[in-house]
């Protein structure tokens, strides 16, 4: 279990742009003076006696000491059979709960304003389940694996958060008209919660339709919860109506401990170039100070960020300005120094 | 297998605002001078010898006749273990496609302008298998199903479609990623049918990664090809992107005939009021007419339905308009028989 009194963050840099973007992240920390200590760890994977590539044992022995980590883009490594290592790492670490926070900012053309969602998504079985079998030839079969454990978890988990972030409603996202048995229980789980968290709203509401109202009229939406799939469906959609994976952070919550990432790709096409945006990462490590309870740092690192980006003047390329990685991080460290 | 000599449709007017949206659709065939014969169906449950609901013999009848349906919406039944009737409906006539051309239409307000999508979801297995289990107490599993029949059967209605429409390019949507065997198999029969019609281009692409470009540049995508479940999002995500399933169209498409349908609900709460908006099953019926090779009086329709949106004069509620829906109708009308 994570204790406040930790101050030890393991940091996963992570592959093409991830370096880069790490390093901008660590000087803004410094600027602001956080009261952590970085542990920096490759988890390429390592192919152990039996032939098979698994997780290195560093990153168990890290994450048993800090509970923590910041984690950047990682290639999931070519040829057959390798399981992404974003999943490799959600399960290891049993990261129950991914938390994607998509709010509008300011300056930031987007189609939408006033955008404020959370996604909670189920992050550990569903259609993740990884349980395939193939009937006859021709005939194959996937399972999505349900769980009251898991949805009652996750459930409990979307109305706490709720709670501590001042949210008013949680909507429970689901097909249980078509899966009744299995959506079917995740939903119950959700109406099981609910009802004793009557202090926050709860409202039910069909995949299709929330995604058909998430593009009318997403400022209707407080905080969604859902299996894992629908999260993984879901997550994306709103990042795209504040801007992309480039701007939106995310969060894995464990019950032991958890891991804060940015979820876009490696960008190996400007890797290296000193072009990369460090926001979506950096967003990522302010949620991971709110959760180590460095709630003031966040707010000064948060408020830097996106007053540089109101402002305008110094946005890298993907952003819609001219300016190098650094230059947007020197503008940030500024802010933060002068808060 | 329908033939263009059959002039007869079946007519299922359906619940809610069903039978007044059915009504206009006709008078406006009528001013048309459309060459068919509509005979009405309801489409309600009847209970059997066993004790369970079924779709009543006369659906079966008309339709072996005439082969050609045009739909309203639809209630489910209420009470435990009713199946939706529009899946039965997509069971029954084994329609294994879905198409939903999702198009902007001018005069019509949204945040996007060009988008020109058409969703083609099979239909019958997937998520939608209703295969569920409870293996122990509090653990659910529910199957999706792929076979290559199916996925080949709708691979191949995709490219030709694109071809039938003058469409450049397909693309796949999947989570292979995940469901490697399951979605495998489908992406695996979708590259096959790619290769024998290189005249249509193919590509491929992660179902969350699709929902974040919709909205960020749906001007981007042109036929979309998936299982029935992304479909199902997807269809509505894209209806969403164009104005609503107010103003979407939809047809099911089957070995044996096709049924076209308007998605959104019975809307029982403006029921039998003269507020409806047809424009859903009018654009229905025109990919119908499409479908029955009476391409000329679909154009004419299409024209001065399209028309009336744009100048703006005479819309319904829902379309920001104060017209009831028989002033709706009646400009449509009066605009068909001027062309
Ligand atoms: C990379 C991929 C396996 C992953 C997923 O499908 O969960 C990603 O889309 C995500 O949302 O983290
Ligand atoms: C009504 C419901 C069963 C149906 C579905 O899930 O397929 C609907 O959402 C649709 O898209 O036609």
């Amino acid at each position: 279990q994570y204790s406040s009194e930790n101050r030890l963050v393991t940091m996963i840099p992570g592959d093409g742009i991830g370096p880069e973007i790490s390093v901008a992240v660590k000087q803004i920390f410094s600027a602001a003076g956080v009261p952590i200590e970085w542990e920096d760890v490759d988890v390429t994977p390592v192919k152990g006696p039996d032939g098979l590539f698994r997780l290195p044992p560093k990153i168990f022995e890290s994450m048993a000491r800090s509970k923590v980590g910041l984690k950047g883009p990682l290639a999931t490594p070519i040829g057959k059979g390798h399981q992404s290592l974003n999943l490799a790492l959600r399960k290891a670490f049993s990261l129950y709960a991914n938390v994607r926070p998509c709010k509008s900012i300011e300056g930031y053309e987007t189609p939408y304003k006033n955008v404020d969602i959370v996604t909670i998504r189920e992050n550990t079985e569903g259609e993740y389940s990884g349980i395939e079998h193939v009937i006859v030839d021709g005939v194959v079969q996937s399972i999505k694996l349900i769980t009251e454990n898991a949805s009652m978890r996750v459930a409990e988990y979307a109305f706490k958060y709720a709670r501590d972030n001042q949210r008013s409603t949680v909507t429970a996202v689901h097909k249980a008209n078509i899966m009744r048995m299995s959506d079917g229980l995740f939903l119950k789980c959700c109406r099981e919660v609910a009802a004793k968290n009557k202090d926050i709203k709860f409202s039910e509401m069909y995949l299709d339709t929330v995604c058909l109202n998430l593009v009318q009229d997403p400022g209707n939406f407080d905080v969604l919860v859902m299996p894992n799939l629908y999260g993984d469906i879901l997550s994306d959609l709103c990042a795209g109506l504040i801007g992309g994976l480039g701007v939106t952070p995310s969060g894995n919550i464990g019950e032991e401990g958890a891991l804060f990432e940015s979820v876009h790709g490696t960008a190996p096409d400007i890797a290296g170039q000193n072009k990369a945006n460090p926001t979506a990462l950096l967003l990522s490590a302010v949620m991971m100070l709110r959760y180590m309870e460095l709630n003031s740092f966040a707010d000064r690192i948060e408020n830097a960020a996106f007053s540089v980006i109101r402002e305008g003047q110094h946005l890298t390329g993907d952003l819609g300005g001219q300016s190098t990685c650094s230059q947007f991080t020197d503008e940030i460290c500024r802010k933060v120094e002068a808060s």
